[in-house]
């Protein structure tokens, strides 16, 4: 039987400001991939999520991101490799303090928005995010774009990686995500979005917009939390992944 | 024969900015306070100091502080039970991932500034500490001035304990710290702060100012690392401790 | 013809994150109170919510807060004086500065949270935050609550000040706001509410909830724009004080 | 009579860490770029500066920079043009409000690290800053690196601008600075140093690295306050250009 992981980007809230809507879609993921502070969230709403988490049994990753609450860890900021280490080390300690004292365990690190991005297409950037990951806990899983630099430097590295596909994204030819800036970056549709983690569960493959198919190895899929119609997106996916027989459990 | 562990505040630079004089005073102590980027330090200065610290075999504990960098962690911010919980399980955790990293091993915590002033006479406040430490890792060793609210808290929760003294600061006959308000606040004789702390340590008691002998327990002296002449005195200090057949190693 | 203003907190969004109504409640009132970036707002979300307040006509002020963006201000950080006269010069100019750029003009201060709640009871605080207003421009209007040490610290260097009143809270026979935490402290339904404000603009006076008139001068009259029923609240008061041919304008 | 500015980065301390020497040059320099809180400073340092400025009669200047206090904004974020202009407009209006405070006038601005580099070679960049400068007070001065794009966007706009050259750095034969990846980036002895100001002063001239005069319009002339030979150094330039019967003052 096929297998996939579904994850989500959680506790993104900070102080007074709420975002996502982590309640509601946590009944509907594997892995929730926790913000640590520097993009998004805060020590309180950190533990709230571990706890929502556990109370779900849905496994906790470590989401560190650029230190820029303003901009929400998505504009590029020019940090050295050994800069990228230390954050990243930070903040995945930092969520580890707070499962311990849930009595939770820490499994796997997403790097978030632009840290992601270009650790996608740097290996240097990607090799220091490795790193650091190994270097706390070599049981850690790494997640990574599908096909990108992540995955490359983490199985160098010795650590077991998550391979990650989007329902809500269009693909190019190689492989790589169509940019945001392009018409047709997203998949609105969310029957044709589940078809197409179906379809890279079960074959392997992704129909690119060029119109030819890419391999791709999908072992985790990114679900959204905010936005009007991501609860609804998601149960939907997660319905026909189900109705497809594949089985949906974290890579941990 | 008597033990002592000398322990000081570290790695309280940030950025471009620096303070203190760690790699000088390391060789000198037995413990070390690492700040945890909330009221001084940030993950390169942490990782730089953990280093430091294995380099010289000192014990690493977290120094987490208030989230208040522009005012050092010494200006009371009234935060609830819950939110000292909080920041302290975060800011212990960062630091143990940047340990974790340097292979090393995280031993004690001690508050910072006005999180440990108020601690020291809040019971709640020093439960959530308490808490927060043993829920984290119940081998740590909680800090804690002598007499104080931090150390029942901890012993209570089941802790093991380290009763903090000064050297370079005069006491009242109730075993409380003399204000820094009032005149003779501070030991400025290096001979009469090591003279106090032999006596701390050999007789378990202290001369108050008001001429009285206190009860005073001494199982770790702190050790200030900054100012003009920080230095000296430390290093005036241990030849004192070490000249009176004390042994001065890490709690831990 | 009897006159008031009614003032709203407004550009508390920070980043991604979004707070408040700003856009559907600028029509109904008269002044706009916009956080500096300390315990909310941003560059940007302070020039857009600068541009709206002037594309509706509404006072521009600025609602200087404790440096807490994690506490929205809310929680008490023990400033000196002298620190909360430096942090108010910063961000009452960092106003002016994106007033500038979009041609208005700053008319009107407001403290924010516990830096108003605290400067209403302190008259240290409140003379260090009067102080700044008039350093800066002594045209500008500083509100403070009705009967408070701010309003008292204004007028006594020689600013107009504005008298604020609660439409939705329910005063003590000292003229005190009744505190939160007890019941009773907000007044929900509507009505009740803009008779309260009609009767204190009127009469200069309050019912308290121990049954006594209470003598109060309501020149500025505080709606909230956040909450779920915040803008049917606000739309409705402005109708009735419009109603009981009450003029609602600016202070300044 | 042929002038010049010599200018300096000031109130780059931030709470309990200084940097610099700011009371020690001010005798020296007839402009002082001040911090804004961003990359630097705080409201307490600002207020200091404003006031050590005024007292040695030191023309005032705003230093916004990128927000990122870890790294001293010397790391590129790719901020947004309009992003750009609101920073800058928000540090800008900050610290106006504090010179109002101490009777001062605000003369004119400087952007700091990373955003003047950036801005030095990016037209958008560079239009955005020049905008937000004349928005906010078209009589203020707009420094940049002689030659670079801020000069081209500022004297567009209509604002007054000063070209900016260094006493301590080499020059390349199309007029930019030598990188200081590349050795002899830097002129460390004072007396070549001061040679190279008179001549660009006097003849409006530079020799560059490969060896060619090179034309540079040398209106202000940045000096450094911090590093340990700071001062000797800013004194012996201010010596030599007094020799070579040029006079020193503000551009405002």
């Amino acid at each position: 039987m096929k297998t996939i992981d579904m994850n989500c980007d959680m506790g993104e809230s900070f102080g007074v400001y709420t975002l996502g809507t982590d309640e509601e879609i946590l009944p509907y993921v594997s892995s929730a991939n926790i913000a640590c502070g520097f993009h998004a969230g805060d020590p309180s709403i950190m533990r709230k999520t571990v706890k929502l988490a556990i109370e779900n049994d849905v496994a906790i990753g470590a989401h560190p991101g650029l230190p820029d609450l303003m901009g929400f860890g998505r504009r590029h900021i020019d940090l050295l490799p050994e800069e990228a280490y230390d954050i990243v080390a930070y903040q995945v300690g930092a969520l580890w303090g707070v499962v311990q004292t849930e009595g939770g365990r820490l499994r796997h690190v997403k790097a978030h928005g632009m840290l992601y991005n270009r650790a996608t297409q740097d290996p240097e950037l990607a090799d220091a995010i490795a790193r650091a990951v190994y270097d706390i806990d070599p049981d850690l899983v790494l997640f990574g774009l599908a096909g990108g630099e992540l995955l490359k430097a983490g199985k160098k590295i010795g650590l077991k990686t998550g391979s990650e596909v989007f329902a809500d994204r269009t693909y190019q030819e190689d492989g790589t995500l169509t940019s945001r800036r392009e018409a047709n970056a997203l998949v609105e549709d969310a029957d044709v979005a589940g078809d197409q983690v179906i379809r890279m569960t079960d074959e392997g493959k992704v129909r690119s917009q060029q119109g030819k198919d890419v391999d791709i190895l999908a072992e985790t899929v990114c679900i959204h939390g905010d936005g009007p119609h991501a609860l609804a997106f998601g149960k939907n996916i997660r319905k026909k992944i189900e109705n497809a027989d594949i089985d949906i459990r974290p890579i941990g």
